[in-house]
This record gives C-alpha cells, structure tokens and sequence, in this order.
C-alpha cells in the first residue's frame, strides 16, 4: 500500500492522493427538512428548516434556499471569506439543474455544475478534492441537495396528486449537504478528516426499467465500484471501517452484499446505507428507504462526520449512488443504469 | 507571465498548467447533422450523419448515438484502446443528461458527468485537461453533444407543433464532439495542440427573461470570463489570435464587444462566434446562428482544430456560453442566467 501512495492514480480507476496533498476537510454543513430532522439521524443536522416551502414559493425555489443555507453555514464555518473559495462543485436531480443555479449564484463563486444523479455529493467530493490535492486552488466547496416535492414533480408525479407509492418505492430526502476543502491544515481540535481519493464509478446497466424501484438499478453499480475501489487499492473490505451507500434501501442493500460476496467480499459487518439510516422506516412511512442527492449529503455532513471526529470510525469508503433516468427515457421505455462514486475518507490525528 | 506559469493558478478564478503539464490534444472528432453538413464549416466535420434520428428511434436515442460515433472516432484517431481512457467528462443539454448516460455507456470508461448548459464542452475541456494535468491519469476525453429536435422537445416546443420562431432565436445544433487529451506528448505531426489553462466561468445573471433570446442572456457571462481571463494573465487581448465565444449569435456578440469595450478591451478584430460561424443564416434560415452543446463542440473540433493546425491561430481564448434555464424555470417565470468557461489553446512547434 505504502509504496502506491506516492502515485495520484492507481489501478483501473482509481485515485490515490499524494500522502502530504491529500485535503482536509475544513468544515461541512448540513441542512434538512422536518421529516429528515426527526429522523434517526436529526439531532446530527447542522439545521432543520420545519417549512417545507422554505420561505419560498415553489419547491424548486425550496431547494435552492436549502442550497444556499448549506453552503452559507459551511462557509461561515470555515471561517473564510466566500471570496477566499476559488470553485464550487455542486449539482442536483432538477433538469439543468436549476436548483443550483438559482441556489449558489448569490456567492459568485466560478462553478462546475456536475450531475450524478444521487452520486453527486460523491462526484462533487471527488472533484473538488483532485482540485485541491492538484494545486489548482487552496480552498473549494462541494455541494449537492434534493427536496422530496421537487424530485416527485420531477421524476413522477406531483405530491399534490397523492398517488400511491409501492413498498420498494423510497422517500427522497428534503435537505443540502456542503463541505469545505482546504489544501492547508486547518488549525482546529483533532481529529481531521481528510479526503484520501476515491474511486470514480463506470455506468452499470442490469436492464432494469422500475423507477419505482431504484435501489435495485443502482445496486449493481455501487458493487462495481466498491469492487473496483477495494481491487485497485489491493485490500481486504476491513480496511474500512465502514463502507457506506447512498440511497440503495433495504432491497438494494441485499442485492449488493450478495453481488460482492460472490466477488468475494463480505462486506455485511461494516455496511451502512444512509438512505437506510436517515429514516425509520416504521414510524416515518418511508419504505425503502431515502433517496436523492440529499440523502448522502445530509448523512455525510451530519451524522458520518460525526462518528469520525467521534473516533468511532477512522477510515471510510463513501459511495453515494445514482439512478440515471429522466422522465423522458422513462416515458420511451428505457432501463435506469445506475452509478456510484465512490471517496475514501480517513480520520487522522497526530499520533495516526 | 512567464513567472506566473510556474504556478497552477493565478488571479481571481484563472488556471495556468506548469509548462511541462499542459495536456496535448492526442485526436479529436466533431460529428454533424445535414444542417451542419451544409453550413459553412461543414467541410471540416470528421463525419455528417444525413439520418437526423441517427438510426435510432427517439430523438433522444438520436444524440446519444452522435456522442457514441464521435467518442468511438475520437479514440480511434487517438490509436489509443477505449481501456486506456481513464476518465470521460461530458454532458449535454437534457434533463438528468440521458444522452449522455445512453449514449456512452456502451464504453465502460468511468464517467464525470457535467452539466454547463451550452458552455459543456468549455467545462468537459478544463475538468479534463485538469485531470491529466494534475497527474490522476494519462488519457482523458471530454465530450459533449446536442440534437435540434431533443433540444427543441426539452425547452421549447416539438419540432412537429411547427411553432414560428422569432428572429432573435437560434438554431439548435446536432452534433457532437469529442477530445482525447494526454499527458504525454504524441508522436505525430507537428504542431501540437495542448491546452495551456483556462478560466472557469461565474454564473451571472442580468435578469432577462425570453428564452428565445438566449444570446442576449449569455453575453454579460461571456464577458465576464474573458475580462476576468484577460485580467487574471495580465495580458491585452491581442495574447489571443482568436477569441471564440459559444453560441451568442448576432445579438448577443453585440452585446459582448459592447460590455467589453466598456471594461475596455476591444476584441472586435478577434472575435469569433461559433454560432454565428456554423450556419449561414441567409441561405439556411437559422435567424441568429446556432446555439446547443453541439455548436462549440463541433467548431472546436472541425474548423478550429483545423485553423490551430494549419499555423492560422497560435493561441486562442476558447469561451463555450450556456444559458441556465429549465422549462420548469422558465415556466415559474425565472430569468435566465448565463454562464461561460474559458479555456486557452495554443499550437507548438518544436521552433515556438
């Protein structure tokens, strides 16, 4: 392993930063809705905004407040200055985007608008740490969100239309998550989290056409990268402590640890879905699970964080998933490919 | 500047490679439409696909097979197999990008996807050149594409309505284009394009509404990333042999010299827009020029590649203008912001 650190890039596909340019994360940020709030995982959420229009008028504007709450209190964290933040990395579900658009041009901050689907706080977190660790910039942004009533008028029906929803069906998390890179050692308590690399995904196609069941279409691309991930680097599964999925839900869940066991991978013990965890699924009527951008976002910023800082968990593979349709290539009948990016996230102190 | 070069990045949002970094453009690929075919600089497309469905049976399905024809060309030039491309940036104008997803899949190459509106290809270059510049990999390509009909079926009315179009408008263009770029200098004739940097663009917003005059939105975000370019190197205008915006068309490049030449940089005598340059609107009834992801990608790698190559232009200011608009957006009565990626071309020769 030792020796493979000196390289940026390893393996097939993936990306080990130089040990003394790896980022920090600085400071991170998460913002949910009510529902998310009084999830399992409330108590981590930097702030929970109870109206679910937050002082908007349409959900899409909704969305965009969100955005700039995240990004606002992850930037008032880090006690820069917003000018001191040379690029921005941000996405949504929304076509073109438009959540982010309308959320983070108040901060004029040069942007690379990206699009992963669910995977954007991965693919953000990814990019923005090969900025940084590149030398391209001493402090950057990532950013992703989502909002349940955004994405059901985007992808399926209106809320107000009161459909029903199948048991495999899951919930998309209301809420933004916002992290801070900085090239220089923060001076802050210990432990720091830094961004080792990452593992960007491949599109993985089962053929599956269910929207209403994502979890499925997306479990076979968080396999391949995790695959990819844990072959590249040459380690067994416990060289994380955790290995942790964005939106997968109880049913893609099975479907992964079955795909990596018969790659030989046992990953059960240390597996963890943050669209599993963000809800109770008994009381918060969310079947399968949470879903959206905002679901990893949220989990990371909050609760993820938290448990490193804690000392709960030293190092972690972060792979939020994504299902890649549109209404359109839904209506014309095509399958949903899935993707997944996957970020390595390590807890370090002095003494580590 | 020499001094400057030594860093990575320099001024306000710009990026200058290390000399020894630049990435070499290793092959290129622009793929047209009939319509493209027949316009001015059709005579420089690799291939003009006669079939606007492409062989496909959607219009979506359509673009996704012009991205797939000018990645596969795009390599195949390179001499390079698919599995030697790390990484492939792109995106393209539809909701959650299912061109892109559809269309290159089918070449298993992990995937970064992007979103910039029209400025796509700008923002696929400069990731792309980042990456190979910033040592993550050796091969990259960054792609982008766009299809009338799609584009027309996303944001504005089906082509079959056979709405009138008011003269302010432009015509979306079909095609796609394609980059491979290396770390490695290429063994090939002289002279070598590489990309020096570039300047990734802010989202600025003037308010404007019509989304039938999208040039006019992207003028103010145009200006803004050249002005902050020029400011950021520290040159005159005339460091560039060619300033080539993406799709502003006749009113909206009227509006660019107009906001530069008050901020004063006059760039008239080297100014050139893609959209303009694509079509010949007098014969092809295209009213402002052509607009859509396509328009720079297909210029850059026909004429422009050809005009770099030919010893015509040593160094240009590439400056691909997307407009941040969804129907849901403009619906709700939002304006349409602008936004615009620069990135700096420049020909070598064992002499220069």
């Amino acid at each position: 392993m030792e020796q493979k650190r000196i390289s940026q890039w390893i393996g097939k596909q993936s990306i080990l930063f130089e040990e003394a340019r790896r980022p920090y994360v600085l400071s991170s940020a998460a913002v949910g809705g009510k529902k998310e709030g009084e999830g399992p995982l409330g108590v981590y959420l930097d702030e929970v905004v109870e109206d679910p229009f937050c002082g908007g008028k349409t959900w899409e504007e909704a969305e965009s407040r969100l955005q700039e709450k995240a990004v606002r209190l992850a930037i008032h964290k880090s006690k820069l200055k917003k000018e001191q933040i040379r690029y921005l990395f941000g996405g949504d579900l929304l076509g073109q985007l438009i959540a982010t658009s309308f959320g983070i041009s108040i901060f004029q901050i040069p942007l690379f608008g990206i699009y992963g689907a669910c995977s954007t706080m991965g693919e953000a977190l990814l990019l923005g740490a090969m900025t940084v660790a590149g030398g391209y910039g001493d402090y950057v942004i990532s950013m992703t969100s989502s909002h349940t009533a955004s994405a059901e008028k985007q992808f399926r029906f209106p809320m107000e239309y009161g459909n029903q929803r199948p048991l495999c069906a899951s919930w998309t998390v209301t809420g933004s998550g916002a992290v801070v890179l900085s090239y220089k050692k923060p001076e802050k308590e210990e432990p720091l989290i830094r961004i080792n690399g990452g593992t960007p995904g491949k599109i993985v196609d089962f053929g599956l056409k269910d929207s209403m069941n994502m979890g499925a279409c997306m479990a076979p691309a968080a396999a391949d990268t995790i695959y990819r991930n844990l072959r590249d680097l040459d380690v067994p599964a416990d060289y994380y402590d955790q290995i942790i999925t964005g939106d997968l839900g109880q049913v893609g869940r099975k479907i992964l640890l079955e795909l990596l066991s018969e790659k030989g991978y046992e990953i059960r013990d240390r597996h963890m879905d943050c669209g599993i965890a963000v809800y109770d699924s008994l009381t918060q009527d969310t079947h399968s699970g949470g879903s959206g951008c905002g679901c990893s976002a949220i989990t990371l910023n909050g609760y993820i964080m938290h448990k490193m800082k804690k000392g709960d968990w030293k190092r972690i593979l972060f792979v939020p998933t994504g299902a890649l349709l549109s209404p359109i290539s839904f209506n014309e009948g095509n399958s949903v490919p899935g993707i997944a990016h996957g970020v390595i996230l390590e807890a370090e102190t002095s003494l580590s």
